[in-house]
């Protein structure tokens, strides 16, 4: 470990903060969009406007997806805890670990893999597929219990990718997994969203290693939604009693 | 409570998903920007374009500030849990409270305030003024260690706002509470980054009751940069050795 | 705020660890239990005896109560990122907030002033009883929706302090208060759990800056059960599942 | 995924509450220590008095080290948003991950890896050191920074679970692990206190899967006294200002 490490990241003086080096009062505020912003100070590199335009596009994907475990998390910590709405904000990104949303990492390793691939793309993704059916794992980025036969959200994630000339070997790599997951189960798995986004976001340029944090960036702006209406049409009271009679006591001692 | 509560904001089917009644894959990906689809989501209308250029102007004033007390604890977690970015993010969050870049809330409480007294707008922000003084309490959006005599980014997100024909009655309430701050504590205090925030986005319609979730969303975009740059530069040993000789142990029993 | 802060709480060498300067290898380790450690490094003295009991007997009743909101997002988010457990009891914990559990603070307050009240004990606690029933205000430390007419876990607790002898001031106070209470509301609102605790910790010593802290470190020891439970006998799908149907989409625009 | 989940952890009537079909009331406040209480409640059954004593052992070795990450976190955390300690207190418990502390799972892993190897406990300890030699990997529950040559707390848990008859064979099992370290390593490379404390905890029955959940117990009872000492003696702005000077901005651009 350094024994003096810095950061590129930021500093300020009196009269302005600079972000990666750009003046944040005269290069950045009012110049450029937040998700290019984001961009810039997470890969360190202006995004190009196609590339911008397709993070955008991600970002809205995953922005919402109803009541899920997340959205759920953050509702019944709101409403314990309205003094700090920062709380159930947290308590909802908590959630987005490797079962949901986070699983654009999970692709995008896979992605990574292929392309990285000694014995070739489709090869690799051969493997990949026979491997996870033969352990019974879930093959991240792919599957969906209710988007079926396919989800919407993909086909146009790749579509803007397309339309913004961004679209390159990492969505031509989730295509050629599609096609070995197929053929490996011997039936049509969808390509979800996350699967989509961790592709789109392969080809804007967005490391593996730090593409979960932008599936936290999107599930953190529709939580902030959750947490307003929670404040007006309160759903703990219902959730709650409603999982006491989902799950039971049994009783049952060791 | 209601016995049958609703939500309002997100549905789907397997063919698409509905947030706010528009669909997500033909209305919305590809065709609103992330800041407009937060607006969007939280607020239940799609911003004007000069609300969506002012909302996008404070999100990025907002995103960062160097190695503040929410990024620290991102850091320190991430380096001791990086089998979970999302923790780290999550406490980062937690730090966004009362007392830093939450403060919008506060600030946006006293324009709330101001704009709904009896006794008329000027009054009642020589009341705050006096008031805060009086209980040497800090007024939320005023006053900066470091930009001294004035936040830039204030005067910056003030000129968003006018090119945009955003600025409107709270952006003038905060100058009359300006005026009066001064004038009460014989000395020019700045109106701060919160400040400035508060008054633009109450101008863009977002009610003061989610203000603070639009801090905590900015502030997670620079979270996620800050989880990144941890990872090839570690800087965990260097805050923990630090902040162990600055807070040395005194032996004091009580 | 200090230029030097120190810390009393701990030190190390090579040889040992200090606690308030206690040896933690040879005064501490094997000869204290848990609950007397932690209010010796909370407290900053080890307790009495009889204290001791009491604190055992009060972290015990606040530490389990069934599917709670906090243990739904413990659950939820364990399910959702098993790759780190902190998360799950950390966003249980998040849910200990002002409105349950952490409402020992709110009944530890309103003992602290009728305490210091000029007025007397006992005008302080009409004045408290009528307020808040005057304001709709519940009242931290009444009424419980299922434990009606009364929390048996309160009358245990107030039997535990007596028999060791720790029965103070505190709990005579609560008793006053709680016959003003059903005074002004013209029935018998219980002592509930939490209030019981306040009472019996400060007569311990607990402070009421630190309460809640105690029922966050009773509510940890039972999050981590429901971890291991969620492990074998996973709840996710049953609470997710339940909500969709308990919160359905309105579809309710603006 | 079952269709229809139960816990057996605990319900209520309005009576009483129940867990693990104890009465609350009746059988347990009162009766039985928190640190009883709570392997009850995550085990299932009631620990024997000399597990209790041992559980009681490890519990307070744990808690406390002085300013650690996971305390740093919770003291900035504590000072920006102290309208919730519950949130500082989430996130010191986020940074009881892989790296420190939570290790107490990654030794018990090996504990149980050596257990059950077919070709003999010590063969199998022999391979785990060489592997971790060869892979340049740390192995958890050994090695200090500053308990050098021997953790003193290590020594001190071995002999309060001697002492206590619950020596068993996860204690012994990592004596030869130890063994084969050195051997390995070629020098002497000490059993931290979560290596002890993994040991005697399997000696006490608690298995690898919530081992890790013990290790934040401990440590959330530790931050709430930090919370305490942070209201009274802020260290926020120290360790803030520490720790921009130790991570100072380079201004390097990609």
């Amino acid at each position: 470990m350094s024994k003096a490490p810095t950061t590129s990241i930021a500093t300020h003086n009196a009269e302005d903060v600079f972000v990666r080096d750009k003046s944040l009062c005269h290069e950045l505020i009012g110049k450029v969009s937040f998700a290019q912003m984001t961009y810039f100070q997470v890969i360190g590199k202006m995004p190009e406007p196609g590339q911008a335009a397709v993070l955008d596009a991600c970002l809205v994907t995953l922005m919402e997806h109803g009541l899920t475990p997340s959205v759920l998390a953050t509702r019944l910590v709101y409403s314990s805890a309205p003094e700090a709405m920062q709380s159930a904000v947290a308590a909802g990104i908590l959630a987005v670990g490797s079962v949901f949303v986070g699983t654009v990492e999970g692709c995008a390793s896979l992605l990574a893999q292929m392309l990285a691939a000694q014995g070739g793309l489709e090869a690799e993704a051969r493997r990949i597929a026979l491997d996870h059916k033969a352990d019974r794992r879930a093959i991240p980025g792919f599957g969906h219990p209710v988007h079926k036969p396919d989800d919407p959200r993909s086909a146009r994630v790749f579509e803007v990718a397309e339309e913004n000339g961004v679209s390159g070997r990492h969505i031509a790599a989730l295509r050629v997994l599609a096609r070995e997951v197929d053929a490996a189960y011997g039936k049509h798995i969808t390509i979800n969203a996350t699967g989509a986004v961790a592709a789109a976001l392969g080809d804007c340029g967005v490391p593996v290693e730090i593409m979960r944090g932008f599936a936290i960036l999107a599930r953190c702006a529709g939580l902030v939604g959750h947490v307003l209406e929670e404040q007006s049409k309160p759903t703990l009271e219902a959730i709650w009693q409603s999982a006491e009679r989902a799950v039971p006591y049994d009783g049952k001692v060791q």
